[in-house]
């Protein structure tokens, strides 16, 4: 890939210095996350701000301004590859170049304060607390959605943020036909008379030691195919991937003592993200094309490692004595059956980030209704709590008995990041697309029944992970699997698998 | 602590930014050794000369180089701690501010190459691959030391940058008067009737587990006063202390497998450089008076730890149990004697890095000498190995067998760094001179005796820590102790201890 046009030139030499400081910042976070002593926390955030002034300079610099605005009127002559490169700056450049900048330090104001109301609200349990905050930063991004301009929703403007060219609408539409499925599933699997929604294995009787969690997990992510040349993993509270530079991807975990399901699940789904990253075609380094195009593909990966591979019914044959090998006395007499059950316990609750893989789409499903009502201004912010339990009655069958365990739960609107949600979702459908697509090419269950996982990664590479932020998740589903994206691939594979395994 | 001068605060606005950037490159060369992949070495040096180049700009800024000359015309009218301020703002900027950019560059050129160069003549043992390069090397570092300025000799004006204020004549009138009397001590030891070069507990024959190690050197860190929620401490090949922040100063260290002592030294040198840090007056933060004030003093400090304290009788008959419950098996049935008998191996060699504490000074005395000889020109390069081996006899009575073991052991000469180790030697001596004063109003060694290390840690923060760069080491020294620089400390503290050790 070469480029010769002038003004693309001229345009990358800026995009480096950005993405130069924006990996010298990924540095700052990664330490944060992983070895920052408590004293030092406000000069490490004078740090990251001091950085973050540079990147909003650059975007301001009118020389910079001007570059972008021509390669914007010379697009149609430039080459697919210097056409994805504008847009992707364009995109990336939105908020900068369009919302005016001082509310951009409003809403960062408003944020930091609101963030401390949530906290105590959540303490408390006393929505009230936090109202004000909420209905501010409502407001707030109302007026940032018409600075970055839509033509339906506000909340358009919101969601394109986080996953390019996602409307509300076309989500609503998804989500209705998704959301009766997975509550009739759920259904049915709670009624199996083999449900469980337990085991002795986990249940704080056994204590599984850390190394030999992270030494399985280190299996996990070499038969993966994941490059320790270029990268790490680490120990942080909150498990997370992040790209230091193009040689330079890192993965960090975390442990529970009396239950090995959660690192196993976070190597791969950490993984998954780093190999997306790790397998960017190496010409795109050091232009927007380098990086994963979006959040949804990214969670689609993630989440296909994490589900659609490792909780296999085949890998996990495969896995059962390895787990055992590192467990002896813990795993001694567990049956396949029992093994493969535990990465299948199905909850309805009310909280989100221990969901399983059923039931996780309906959490999403839930915030997306409430945003997109709250954005468009159809629910009073004050009215939030209750329509959340009703919302919670009607998706799982059960109320969360205080606000701190419902509308509370979450820190995300706190930040004002409304729109993030639904990427997450669209990631398990995107995931199950794809899955169907390597089943046509690669017979998945047989390759993964015998631990091998060289064919779906070579896929994945050859499909999606090459391409980096060429094609919009869009164009980019209906390259890979010859379609546009259809939320049945997800309902059929859970409901293949969860029948098979609850007789249903 | 008030600025109120208006020069003064736009000078502060300057070096906190400096200081910034400083500190970011920190966090960026700390997990260049901790953690950095390999395939990444490349992009991080980017990343790093991307930081480098900013503060170079800041420094050759025309408003800054104003703002400092007015600092510099007032500074008789500033109090105390601003005056300070200036002369450490303007030893800092010497390098930047005296000698032309293009020289800097070409230095940088020569060095990387010449890195290449001296790579290959140890690998083949081939002292004349390097010549060359040593000859440019000196060359330039001969018309910087004509940059920087100097009375006597150009080696002063090297000496400075790492030193401030210590010239070639003074080292040199030092040395001459410590030679002989370490020579005289070695030969002692090595003809004492209890003399011993090994021991079976470190030749190979034992194993001790890492983790211990570290639990172990936690301990250290504990008792010695390190507070670990403002650093933390991790594992590179070569032990350093770096400042990340005023509250993130964080040590790492080695270990080896078949040897306790090197990670028991590393723990306490680094913490005692890191306890020097972190003791400095709050008030200083921010300004040029944040840091330790030299090379020498911080490692007096940390040699003084390391030593005086690690090594001291006392504290090892107090680690000894502490020692034997971590190997237990393997140190079942140490003696007292021998157990302290083993920080205290005395061996004339002719490697640097591996000296013990009665020899350490004599590799500096050579390094001096030839350095002096080679940057006032009195030595030509082309004979340096056959000087260097005429020493080697001279100091320690043996010979290296090859160049590689002797002139080409040390990678410094190739990076350029002429009059950076005199300092080390210098550290010695301070640090026992602070010792003799401490003794004077502390019981040493009963202290230590009992493990205590509170009241030496206390006399060190009140008289040397909290000083920050306050004071030059000429000046902390005398008000620290007294007196004036005095090398017999040094060599009364060896003859004690060592003449009682071995019988002498």
């Amino acid at each position: 890939m070469k480029i010769t046009n002038p003004t693309m030139k001229k345009l990358l030499v800026y995009y480096q210095e950005m993405a130069m400081i924006g990996r010298i910042k990924a540095v700052l976070d990664w330490d944060l996350n992983v070895n920052l002593p408590p004293k030092a926390s406000q000069e490490r955030a004078m740090q990251s701000a001091y950085l973050a002034e540079k990147t909003t300079k650059l975007w301001a610099d009118k020389d910079f301004r001007k570059t972008l605005e021509t390669a914007t009127k010379i697009k149609t002559k430039l080459n697919e590859d210097e056409q994805a490169m504008v847009r992707n700056m364009e995109h990336a450049g939105k908020f900068y170049l369009k919302v005016p900048s001082e509310i951009i330090i409003q809403k960062e104001k408003v944020a930091s304060e609101a963030f401390m109301f949530w906290r105590e609200a959540k303490e408390k349990n006393d929505f009230s607390i936090f109202l004000p905050s909420l209905k501010e930063l409502i407001k707030i991004d109302q007026i940032i959605a018409k600075h970055l301009g839509f033509s339906e929703n506000p909340y358009d403007a919101l969601l394109d943020q986080y996953e390019p060219g996602l409307k509300a609408s076309y989500v609503k539409e998804t989500f209705d036909k998704l959301k009766p499925e997975l509550v009739a599933l759920v259904k049915k699997i709670t009624k199996s008379k083999i449900y469980q929604k337990d085991s002795p294995l986990i249940n704080g009787q056994h204590h599984y030691p850390r190394p030999e969690q992270e030494r399985l997990g280190r299996f996990l992510m070499q038969r993966m195919g994941y490059d320790f040349q270029a990268g790490n993993v680490s120990v942080s509270p909150h498990p997370f991937t992040i790209e230091l530079s193009r040689h330079d991807i890192r993965i960090t975990t975390m442990y529970k003592d009396h239950d090995f399901r959660d690192a196993y699940t976070s190597f791969m789904h950490e993984t998954g993200h780093a190999l997306y990253e790790q397998g960017v075609n190496i010409e795109y380094e050091n232009t927007p094309l380098e990086g994963g195009v979006s959040l949804g593909i990214h969670e689609a990966l993630s989440r296909f490692w994490e589900n659609m591979i490792g909780k296999n019914l085949g890998f996990l044959h495969f896995m059962m004595p390895v787990f055992q090998s590192s467990f002896p006395d813990q795993l001694y007499s567990v049956s396949e059956d029992e093994f493969i059950r535990l990465f299948h316990i199905v909850k309805p609750s009310f909280v989100r980030i221990e969901a399983d893989e059923v039931t996780y789409s309906l959490h999403i499903i839930l915030r997306f209704e409430m945003e997109n009502e709250l954005i468009s201004g159809k629910l009073d912010p004050k009215d939030a709590p209750a329509r959340w339990r009703q919302k919670s009655k009607e998706l799982f069958g059960i109320e969360p008995p205080t606000d701190s365990d419902g509308i509370l739960q979450d820190v995300h609107w706190a930040y004002g990041s409304f729109g993030y949600f639904p990427a997450y979702a669209f990631g398990n459908l995107y995931g199950a697309q794809f899955l169907a697509s390597i089943k046509k090419e690669v017979d998945v269950d047989e390759e993964l029944r015998n631990g091998r996982l060289e064919k779906v990664h070579a896929w994945l590479k050859d499909n999606i992970h090459q391409y980096g932020s060429l094609y919009l998740p869009k164009d980019l589903v209906k390259k890979t699997t010859g379609k546009e994206l259809d939320y049945k691939h997800f309902v059929q594979y859970l409901n293949e698998k969860y029948s098979r395994l609850y007789k249903l």
